[in-house]
């Protein structure tokens, strides 16, 4: 395999970074602050999914799954926001998204697939609008309460070894993490200081605001 | 960051892969396959989860959010079957799990993502107890319907190259894919020929068949 191991060939073109066109999908944020992290250059693209336009298919092509985020670099494009921060960690050069020691980026591959898999009534009932747009008055039902009560455990024992980040610098797993204490946090639901405490120095970082201050289309 | 790029200490003891006793979650199995791929020895412990065995607070401490399956390697643990192929290729000599170029890895991490997070209702409707116990005779909702010919259009179309395996070699995605695949060729749903052949081929692999042939209770 003698070429296995060279970079692909990249093009002076700009990247093309397919989102949602409210700006609310936490994956798309997530691919987002990761190309900001990079200090890559990219363009936007904003599907309206209410409209179906993820449906059309040449984006069906693009993305294979009709799903946002999708990265297009050159002729090679690619769906789902952890494989996304992984390739940009892989062929440009740049801060790393993942930790480098091989224990703490297995342990940030574990949170950003726990966070995409897991907790499913309290992603249900605290959507991103909550985070993106404004707070909801229902509480949360038995089922994502207990949701809830398990980010809470988990996301403290993480942090348990009082530092600002997950990991001994900023990764992309503090993106995720943020995000998904934000359903919470933004919408008035309870959280512990420390948690809050996080979460908030995590919503301030420039890549992060740089996504929360896009503007948005009414709901 | 001195000791940055060191691999971590491993000790004599053999891994533990923590399982559910059935033996019929998708992620267990690929996390087995994986290590039986890399040629690894690793005992197996099975929790029953019916009986909440991985809410026991040991295990809590181990898997951080109770889930199956968690690989322990000595003082680490981690679950999440992703993470742990992940890690396993980066610690471990032995045949690679992810493809070499930065292009199929990527490709690879795409199709875990979206195996792991879309299809629900297939998923639901088609659980492994119809792979690992035998089929059910309820046809698939209007949405299941759906969600199967989504990753019928998928897959044929990632394995238009006519190849064996997704990349150049066997990969991880390819026992995913192929497991996603025979949930419905294992119970008689539509499949093309193409897709139950590349299921058929994936299937006898002996690091699949020595999971598909563990005993397990009675449902
Ligand atoms: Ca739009
Ligand atoms: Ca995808
Ligand atoms: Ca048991
Ligand atoms: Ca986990």
């Amino acid at each position: 395999m003698p070429s296995d191991r060279n970079l692909p060939a990249t093009t002076d073109q700009a990247m093309l970074l397919y989102v949602d066109s409210q700006f609310a999908s936490p994956y798309a944020m997530s691919a987002f602050v990761a190309l900001k992290e990079k200090g890559l250059s990219f363009d936007i693209e904003a599907l309206d999914l209410g409209a179906g336009a993820n449906q059309a298919p040449a984006y069906a092509a693009l993305s294979l799954t009709r799903r946002v985020p999708t990265l297009v670099d050159g002729d090679f494009s690619l769906s789902e926001s952890s494989a996304i921060a992984e390739y940009l960690d892989e062929v440009f050069p740049g801060p790393l998204l993942f930790p480098r020691h091989p224990r703490a980026r297995a342990r940030a591959r574990q949170v950003q697939a726990w966070l995409r898999t897991d907790l499913g009534p309290l992603r249900q009932e605290r959507s991103t609008e909550v985070v993106f747009y404004g707070p909801v008055s229902r509480p949360l039902s038995p089922a994502a309460f207990d949701a809830s009560q398990k980010l809470i455990a988990v996301a403290t024992k993480l942090l348990s070894h009082g530092g600002d980040h997950l990991f001994d610098q900023w990764s992309i797993a503090d993106v995720d993490l943020a995000l998904m204490l934000n359903r919470l946090i933004l919408n008035g639901d309870e959280m512990s200081p420390r948690l809050a405490r996080y979460a908030k120095a995590q919503w301030a970082r420039p890549s992060v605001q740089h996504w929360v201050q896009q503007p948005r289309p009414a709901l």
